[in-house]
């Protein structure tokens, strides 16, 4: 039964969890019911996005971070949604048994999403996972992802925390992040500061932070050097992104950025649901006919809308 | 009147096209039967997306790929969804004074279109423009975005030929592409070719393209080289670019590909039409209400979506 696999996760057994978040991927509706006692029940853990190209060291970062949050006996869920890295069996093996020693700790829970499929369908299901993991008791939920794409800006929504983790030497991947992720970032990590273009990096990232017009209320975007595989830096790290949280939490933002996030979500999943449910409506055979129609030019995409969605009406 | 308007642009009055896009980006829902008469009208250009990331040279080569296809008589429409792009005067103003020689070629339409709003609304946007210059009479309509984000994976759905544009020396960038848009590149361009690591570049590229699962029936990506500072290799570009539409056609995939991306359309319209019209119905007071619940942790939001549809029904 679903609700016993939500009672399950709820008292802390983590196959309860992986079981749970599978159903979540299958997209079964059936356990719609623990998800919304999870829900209900949640709210604790810190959500933290990581994210980044591959190649920026985003893995090895999460790995000594969830080290050094276990030292404070703090637990630590992580999820993978990035198929190049070691937590989904993306990478080089040597990377992977490098991880090893965090997978068999009681106190961290590891776990990778496929990454394929639309993105609301990929975000919908991480925002889901991360309830498990947060129920489940984690203290602190990693959300990892590859800064690229459609799927992974929607996934970054739905955390508190943004961490955009850039490696030194690189122009114009810090120029390609204006595009995409310079609005979403709260903490920049520059990765492999032990690389010679580490003070240009860090100059142009604040030179661009500086004009950035995103509205952050009450919070600088906050720039951190590490060298992950060193263990550089990240008590400093783990210090801002908590520093980040707690600012929250005192300007009373967290809750407006909760209720922002929660808005984001009901609206992904009524797009998702109204749709699906006015082509059942619809029929795909009349479906397939009107997209012939907009191909051949007999009617503009906006006149087949209405058509859909006036039989709907009728 | 907007019906004049698009008899304007029928009969080639470029600033009857320049009213009618500034009426998209607006939203106004007005010249919606202009637009219909303008996508009946339309299909004979050849939809070109040009993406990758700033300081690739996208613009460069976009300035010398118009001027190549002017020489061979063929009217160019460039729309740019690129913030950095001299095109949207978002470039140092040396690189604009340099685009200046086709401005002013009344066989060439350049027209800039904003990337702010979310990603579903610039290519929606993007995708009336494109007939709004199709319907101008260009024979060749090119869409350039940066490759990164939400918006342009959107955008690039809704053309013809994906053309791909990196630079050497840059592992982590080529990494990158694996990300989002090595799926959706019909055309690679390595720019900067006389630079160190144009081979390795060139074998990196080939060898994920090799492994690359994306089902581009009966076309294989093709790797072209240019330095487009110097127009080395635009002829050779422009071949393959004409390569692939010639293909698709011959094929007969040209149809399949064209309503696949109407079905595209015809789907992100309908879900924000659909959401827009539930919510209008559901009231905001009442949705503002319910999202507040979700985030308050009485209902999750698979419930509230279950109320704003049940609404709906009753």
């Amino acid at each position: 039964m679903p609700t016993d696999l939500a009672e399950g996760v709820l008292a802390g057994d983590r196959r309860a969890a992986a079981r749970l978040i599978t159903r979540i991927e299958d997209g079964d509706e059936s356990i719609r019911p623990a998800l919304a006692r999870l829900h209900i029940c949640g709210g604790k853990a810190h959500i933290i996005g990581i994210t980044g190209t591959p190649g920026a060291g985003k893995s090895t970062l999460i790995h000594k971070l969830a080290k050094c949050w276990r030292k404070a006996k703090k637990t630590v869920g992580i999820i993978a949604v990035d198929p190049s890295s070691p937590f989904t069996g993306g990478a080089l093996l040597g990377d992977r048994i490098r991880m090893q020693d965090i997978a068999t700790d009681p106190g961290i829970f590891i776990r990778s999403m496929s990454s394929r499929g639309n993105s609301g369908g990929v975000a919908r299901a991480t925002a889901d996972a991360v309830r498990v993991l947060d129920a489940l008791g984690m203290d602190i939920v990693i959300v990892e992802t590859v800064g690229a794409g459609q799927s992974e800006v929607a996934v970054m929504d739905i955390v508190q925390t943004v961490v955009v983790v850039v490696v030194p030497g690189l122009g114009d991947d810090i120029q390609a992040i204006k595009a995409g992720i310079l609005e979403i970032g709260d903490i920049f990590v520059i990765n492999k500061a032990d690389r010679d273009g580490v003070e240009a990096a860090q100059r142009e990232l604040e030179m661009m932070l500086e004009f950035d017009d995103s509205s952050r209320k009450g919070w600088r975007p906050q720039v951190v050097r590490t060298v992950a595989t060193k263990s550089e830096g990240i008590e400093e790290l783990i210090e801002k992104i908590e520093g980040h949280r707690d600012m929250m939490k005192k300007e009373g933002l967290l809750e407006e950025s909760e209720r922002r996030r929660c808005r984001r979500e009901v609206l992904e999943l009524l797009k998702h649901k109204a749709v699906l449910s006015l082509l059942a409506e619809y029929g795909p055979d009349d479906f397939d006919a009107l997209v012939k129609a907009v191909a051949e030019r007999k009617m503009h995409p906006h006149d087949a809308v209405e058509r859909i969605m006036e039989r709907k009406k009728g």
